[in-house]
């Protein structure tokens, strides 16, 4: 990966492209995530619990974007956003980014401490120190945005930070713990993820 | 609640409602779900990692139904579905009802030991020793169910066993380990829901 923006953090090292038909892993275990958006020179960040994989191939995305957040009107300017996983080394900018609003607080990216980082090709930023980034591309559907605040979006490219996601898996079990996933529920109280467990193959006589 | 079916386990014992407006708190950290549906007679569950909460009041949830699994026709056919959240315990029957299909398994239910109860005024299985469960009625879409096979549902009832989530807050921290919700990603493997972080209370200057 090219990059159009100088590194300013030694991450950008270990950050490996993820094979599409594995993107939906990124999300499957259920993360709150941050969306990122660019247009007519903004650059914003929030914060979304409600993600979520829709399609394998190509990968599609779901994510809820309340009409009152202002990262919505430049993901439907742009037809561009990003869906990064943050980690537990990440939980008070997730929450800061997901309690101020642009609206109120211009400088809220730096306020909460976001630092942004470009791709080749994607013109939207990507949030460093994050574990994985999947970049999509908008599928218009006005009925779902205006009815259910739903958008759809195409995954177009995916990265992970290979300290946690190598060869298309997690390994949770084998990364620090600043490195686990969050999971929101509410009031600023989050669940990291937690131990590996494998089922038994079901019987299949 | 009333029981209209005679309680076979008991487990019943700790199952309380959940009030509507904190029911979103039960998916919002991401848990695969099971899926259940009743239509024609026939009872099916599945697993499912894309299941997402979709509105707060009144209370959405968005389900993808692949075309082809057999619960799809049975929420087509009552326009009724329950998700519920298994747990730890249940990480070999989740993957079972997950990988067998009824098209070819017609016992699949008995096979995968699922066994299912009735909640009054609900006409569709819920399954047992899960954490919580949240009975939907679809909301028509047909669009997205056959583009997406995205189906929307507004959750009518909701219910939680209390050794787990109570007072409107799941509590993994202070519950067996079997409680812990599971997060799918690939192959069999899940990880199970870990430890609560609370964040700083983002400035607000």
């Amino acid at each position: 990966m090219e990059n159009p923006v100088p590194a300013q953090s030694a991450h950008r090292a270990h950050i490996a492209p993820v094979e599409l038909t594995k993107a939906y892993r990124l999300l499957n275990h259920g993360p709150t995530v941050l969306v990122s958006a660019r247009h007519g020179g903004v650059d914003n960040v929030m914060a979304a619990a409600w993600a979520c994989a829709l399609d394998f191939s190509p990968p599609k995305v779901t994510v809820v974007l309340d009409k009152a957040v202002a990262t919505r009107a430049l993901v439907e300017g742009s037809g561009l956003f990003v869906l990064q996983v943050p980690n537990a080394a990440q939980v008070d900018l997730v929450h800061a980014v997901g309690t101020l609003s642009r609206v109120d607080e211009p400088d809220k990216l730096a306020r909460c401490g976001v630092e942004l980082f470009g791709m080749d090709g994607i013109d939207a930023p990507l949030v460093a120190g994050c574990s994985a980034w999947l970049a999509c591309r908008l599928v218009p559907e006005p009925h779902n945005q205006a009815a259910y605040d739903l958008f759809i979006g195409e995954v177009v490219a995916a990265w992970a930070d290979t300290r946690v996601f190598r060869d298309g898996h997690w390994h949770f079990e084998d990364a620090e713990p600043r490195w686990r996933s969050l999971h929101y529920i509410a009031g600023g109280q989050f669940y990291a993820i937690g131990e590996s467990l494998q089922a038994t193959a079901a019987s299949q006589s």
